[in-house]
Order: structure tokens, then sequence, then C-alpha cells
């Protein structure tokens, strides 16, 4: 193994923390991970991610999510340059606005219309509005637990919030039609939306996806009540199917989120409806400065276009599933009871008898070390540029970072991070 | 005049209606303006525009402020290129990040450290959450009709909107101190901070300043309560000063919200504060999928360069100065009153005795006719990037529009538009 510096990073984590809160804020903090995650990065190509001190990764993370097709895409980073040439933000939208909402209707079988907007949060949150427009209703049924974004309704932190922004969001069990019910109960005739993440992809905890009848339960519910169904497919959107992910249960929304993937990482979120909601999509006022911009469309539509036409998910659950076998071969020999969740190209992997986490922790910080960027508690995304080359090193990564797992583990010191501790109690309290 | 064609824009107008609820919706909607306004644009540079028919503007909307320095500026495009060509959105921030960080608050006398989001409603919703966690305190203060975004607690429109999204909103009249007292008192010692514009900017309204004595009124108020203190400089930022823009009347703010004009177009968005509201930052959880991404970021670092380095203030402000006494020396000599108010690089003009807008609806659609892009109701913007042939064609064109305004003045038809007759309402209830 090659010396490994981080000299640039340490420099730019003690400037940071001069001018930025904390130094960093968000998702993509790394003050939660092992000390050898880099926090700035340099550069990123196809499957590999640079640091800023010139450490080469291959990527598990696809920037949480965006990069579907390969950091710098040749043809959608085309699109976007042809686009900028012409205008980016202007008065008004550019007729790309209109060709993505056609094009991105027609991709997926509940949507009849389209709106655009830039964080994940504001889809969700129109979405929200909407849903109450509809009939006139307050409460939203939420999953316990689910991550919808990080807005005063949703967002995961305490901080700042109040009990009037979520006195009508009502909680039940994911995955649990009783549970689900004994909510809409106690709406007491109230119930204006419910929300659905397409599988259950909570950070520190396994996925899994619903049952059908699960998914058909809602379904129904929400017609018996005359509410609206809300798929949030902005963190699995195109990752699990060509169409919104539910279709895969057989089940259309009457509102689907998406967001991250939709432009390759050119910043576009979008709220997707059926004609049942137009009319309460028209009676809600929601804009902002950059969502008419053009760019992050024409990148869209470029992006929509190779969804449509080539074999990206085919690649992506093959290669995805090549990983899963040869991690799941080296934990078994390595003798580790390792959980990988959820489906293959969006990969949890969480050990057994790890209540600290020390166990994932030390095995993901090994392999960063070595150039593989994984996630120890947060779901990962595969991208369809992996190649068989990226998949081999990363076995070969993966392989001596559980040798070096096996001979640290008898000395592992628990881990003393006060997240990650009040994290793991609360989920044992629940 | 030429011939001016509309059919493309007609088109995409149509086709928009079937996939875009209402066919477009937020602040760049034409569903309010004169049927002649183009609704879809297809390219710009500096501070012209044209429609998707070919027709050229020059612009005084600047895609409603981002256009600080010229559409397709050369030497921020050329940054956002190369930093594009690096990586934009990727598993974490990059070094460009710490570096707009520390330029920007090197700018801005009141800020120790920055936050980068998406949304100018981003900014504020972060401003008003951090705020609350400051002191642990519930009520936000903002004037009357201030537009602070689009999210739940402040969006202007009622669709889905609960009371309990505003239980702690608390409104007072602008530049009243008695007025923003009284809502001191009602808040009973739960006072977490205060929202101020840097000016009066409302639609429909006459735009003014503020007193020095209000400015300092409000900062002293929130010295007494340990309150929070929150210039929202969204629209007006970097426009009036080259620091946050109540620095003129010499008030320095806890926390100023910013965005638009921040990358002169790319999509970022920021949240300045003090010392005081570090640890309030750092105590509330808020993030974004593309709130990292670097293009903007380098883009932004430009555009701040520029600000601090280039004389564009002040050729912004004396060509806005002209286009004011020449529009003024128009209206005149044509027998119009009309009224223009607030800074000149950010005008409203407004005709007396125009209760329905028909009188402004027919100027300002005379203009766009003929290739000037003025606002009938909303505080327009001017690009440093005017030059004196712009100004030139533009005082060819409002004489022309006001001889057309005189000619048509006796027989103008009533705004029929409802939102129009429903604001002016408002307005005369208030």
């Amino acid at each position: 193994m090659q010396v490994r510096t981080n000299s640039k990073n340490s420099e730019l984590v003690e400037r940071a923390r001069r001018v930025i809160p904390g130094g960093m804020y968000g998702h993509e903090s790394t003050v939660l991970l092992p000390a050898d995650y880099p926090q700035f990065f340099a550069r990123a190509e196809g499957a590999r991610l640079w640091d800023v001190d010139g450490n080469e990764y291959v990527d598990y993370m696809c920037a949480y999510g965006p990069n579907l097709m390969g950091y710098n895409h040749a043809s959608i980073d085309a699109a976007a340059r042809a686009q900028q040439a012409l205008g980016d933000t202007l008065t008004g939208p550019s007729e790309v606005m209109v060709r993505l909402a056609e094009d991105f209707v027609g991709m997926v079988s509940h949507a009849d219309w389209a709106m655009f907007c830039k964080n994940g949060s504001d889809a969700t949150s129109m979405a929200m509005v909407m849903a109450r427009a509809y009939r006139g209703r307050r409460k939203i049924l939420a999953a316990k637990g689910a991550y919808h974004g990080a807005s005063v309704w949703n967002t995961p932190g305490q901080g700042g919030i109040l009990p009037e922004d979520r006195a009508h969001i009502v909680y039940f069990d994911y995955n649990d039609l009783d549970s689900l019910m004994d909510a809409v109960k106690a709406c007491d005739g109230d119930v204006a939306g419910i929300f659905a993440t397409p599988f259950r992809h909570e950070v520190f905890e396994d996925q899994f996806l619903p049952s059908v009848d699960y998914a058909k339960g809602v379904r129904k519910i929400c017609d018996d009540l005359d509410a609206v169904l809300i798929v949030d497919d902005v963190r699995a959107g195109f990752r699990l199917a060509r169409d919104c992910s539910w279709s895969l249960l057989g089940v259309e929304p009457d509102l689907s989120a998406w967001g991250k993937v939709l432009a390759n990482g050119y910043p576009i979120s979008a709220l997707l409806g059926s004609d049942r909601m137009r009319d309460a999509a028209r009676s809600i006022f929601v804009t902002g400065s950059f969502w008419f911009s053009a760019v992050p469309m024409a990148a869209a539509i470029e992006t929509l276009r190779l969804v449509r036409e080539s074999d990206y998910l085919e690649r992506m659950v093959a290669i995805a599933d090549l990983l899963r076998a040869g991690i799941a071969e080296q934990a078994l020999r390595h003798g580790f009871a390792l959980r990988q969740t959820g489906p293959s190209q969006m990969p949890q992997m969480l050990f057994e008898d790890d209540p600290d986490m020390r166990v994932g922790y030390c095995w993901t910080a090994a392999a960063v070390r070595r150039g593989v960027y994984l996630h120890p508690y947060h779901n990962m995304f595969v991208t369809s540029a992996l190649t068989p080359a990226d998949i081999e090193k990363t076995l070969t990564v993966t392989e001596e970072a559980f040798v070096e797992l096996r001979r640290e583990y008898a000395t592992l010191a628990p881990q003393s991070n006060e997240y990650v501790a009040a994290r793991l109690k609360a989920r044992a309290a629940a």
C-alpha cells in the first residue's frame, strides 16, 4: 500500500472551521465518519473520485446518488455546454423546460404533468402542500424515521424546529398496514396524503422492500379516502426502474418526487403528478430563482434519453451483483456476518454484533485508505459507469480490509461519536 | 416597427399547458402579464435577451435579479467551465467551497461564516430555524406583505398552507418602530428574530428605503432582547453595496440571506452569520443534494472578485440614472404622472391614477412589442452590462410607447385579470 497523504485536506478542514459552522454541514459532512475519510475532493471521472491530496477512489456514494451515468459524462456534459452557450438563468424558461416535461411525463406511468425545482426537499414540500390543497385536509402520514428532506416539517434535526411545524404530520410503521390504518383512524377524516419511500432506506438500518400487499393497500386506502399517495423517489429514482419505483409493485401514486439522478448531477429536482392533482398543483404558489434555469434541464433531457435508450440499468444491476457476491464471499471466508440489504445497486452493508459500529467503521476505513469509498451506515449508490476493472480493484481492497479487520478485531476501540451513540440508543428504545 | 412574430412561443405555451400545471408556475410565469410578453426564451448575451421567435429585448428583469454582470459573462463562465471539467456534484465539496466562504465573509462586514444552499427560500428558512435555535424562542417578526420566499411559512400563496405554518410568525408595518414594538410586546418575551428586507420592494407598490432611525431601532430592539436581526438581501444583494445592503444605514445584522446575483445566474444561495450565531448554526440540520456542487461556487468566486475589483456598481448606478432621467423626461412631456421609486438600479415604475393597472399594462406592452422588456408591477433589475447604446434604444422605444399610450389612453380597456383585481382589492383594504 502506497503512502497516503492528507495534508491538503487537513489544511482545508482547518480553514473551513473558521468560515463555515462546524467546518461543514449536511449530509456530505464527514464529521461522523472515520478520520480517514477525506472531506474535500478535487475531481471525478466515471466511477472514480480524487480527493484534494490526489488520492483516488472507486466511489460507491455517487455524490449521495446523482452520479447515475458516470461523473463528467460526455453526452450529458455536451448537452449542458450547448445550452450554456445560449443561456441558463433567464427572465423566463427556455424550450427545454417543455421538452423535459414532455419526455419525463412520457416515461413515468402515473404522470400527466411535471413541475421542476432545485432540491429534493422542494419536491417533497410541494407534494405536501399540494396534498393539503387537494381536498382542503391537513394530515400528512409518513413512516417513522423516513427521510423526506430537510425542511422544517421533515428534517431529522431538532434544532430550531417547533411542534407546530409537525402539528399535522402523523407517523406510522413502514410496511405495516395495521399501523397505517391506526394512523388513518386517528386522523378522523382529515387525511390529506400519505408519503412512501419506494423501499426502506434509512441510515443505520437494514434496507427492505415493502410487500406488494402493503403497497397496494396504501393505494387502496388513498382511493377510499380520496387522499393523495406520494412516492418519494428522490433517492431511489431510476436506480430500480425506468419508471416510478413503485411501478415494480404494480402501484401508481398520484404524485412522485424526483431529484438527484435526474440530470446526472446538474441541479434539478421535480414533482410529477396525475391529472387528478392538476387543479391542486395550480392552486399553490411555489418558486425559486433558479428553478427555470435551462442548463440543468438540457442535461436532464439527455440523462432521460440515456435512461430510455441505453442498457444502463441492466449493466448497473449486473455489476452491483458482482460486488455483492464478491463481498459476501469475502465476509464469509473471513468469518464476519455482514448483512448486505436493499437492491444491490443501492447497497447497505452492516455487520452483525456491531452495536456501536466499531466493526463497520474499521472495515470501511481500511477500504477508504486503500482507495475504495464505502459508507459505514448510509446506503451506498452504484453508478452504471462502474467497470469490471473497478469491481476487481474494489474486491482486492475489501479483501485487504477484511484481513485488517480480522487482525484488529479483538482490540477495536468503541466508537465514541456522540451522534452515533445517540442514534443507536434511539434505535434500541424504538 | 418590424413585424413581430410569436408563433413558436404560442406553440410552446400550448404544449406546456398539457405537461405543466397552468402551463407555467412561479415568479416567471407571464400569465398575469399582457399577452405580448413571451413566456419562453432562446438565448441571452450581456443585457440582451432573445425569445424563442428571435425577437430581441433589452432586458430589465435580469432573470428577476441574477444577471448582475451580464448574461454569458466571459470570465465567470470560464471559471465555471474550468471547474466543470474537474467535477461539480461530488461525494463531498471541493476546495472552492472554502475559498468562496473566505472571500464572501471577507466582503460582508457582519459576517464571520457562510453556509451555502440553492434557493433564496433555503437561506431565509435556515435563518428562521437558526433564530429559533439561538435562544430557544419561537416568534419570528416579519413586515406585512414582505416577500421572503415561497416555503410554507412565507409563500404569498394560500393554497395548501395551514394556520400552524405561521403560528409563530408575527407581522408588523415596515419602517414603523411603533408597529414593531407593538409586535414585540405581543410576543411576551418570546422573540426569536426579526426579518428585514433592505428596502421595501413589494409587487404593485412604490419602493422606499427605511429610515436610518428605523434600521438602528430594529438593531437596538434585537440587542435589548438578545434576538436575531436577519437582513434578507436575496433580491437586493450587491445592487446597492459591496457589503450587506444595510451597511448603507450603518447597521449590521446577525444573519444575512443571499442568492440571485451571487454567481451571476449559476444556482447558489447563502446565509452569512456572525460569530454570535455560530453555535445555533451548528445545531440545525439542513442540506440538499446540490448544495455542495462546485461549479456554482467557482462562478461565485469570480463574481465576487468582479464585485470587489471592478467598477460594476458605479457603472450600473450611472446607467440606471440615465434610464430614470430619460423616462422621467418622457413621462412629463407626454403628460403622464409616472412614479419611479426605489434605487434606480432596481426601479419600480407605476402610473398615478391607474387603479386597475390598465395604463401600466398598455405602456409596458407597447415597449415589449418594440424590444424593451419592462415589468408593469414588479421591481425591475438593471445589469452592469447595460451600455449607453442599450439606454438609447430603450429610450427610443419608451418614447414610442408613450406616444402609443397617449393615443390609446381614452379607450383603454380595464384589466380583468382576477389576480390583479384581488391584489388591488387587498391593497385597498389594507
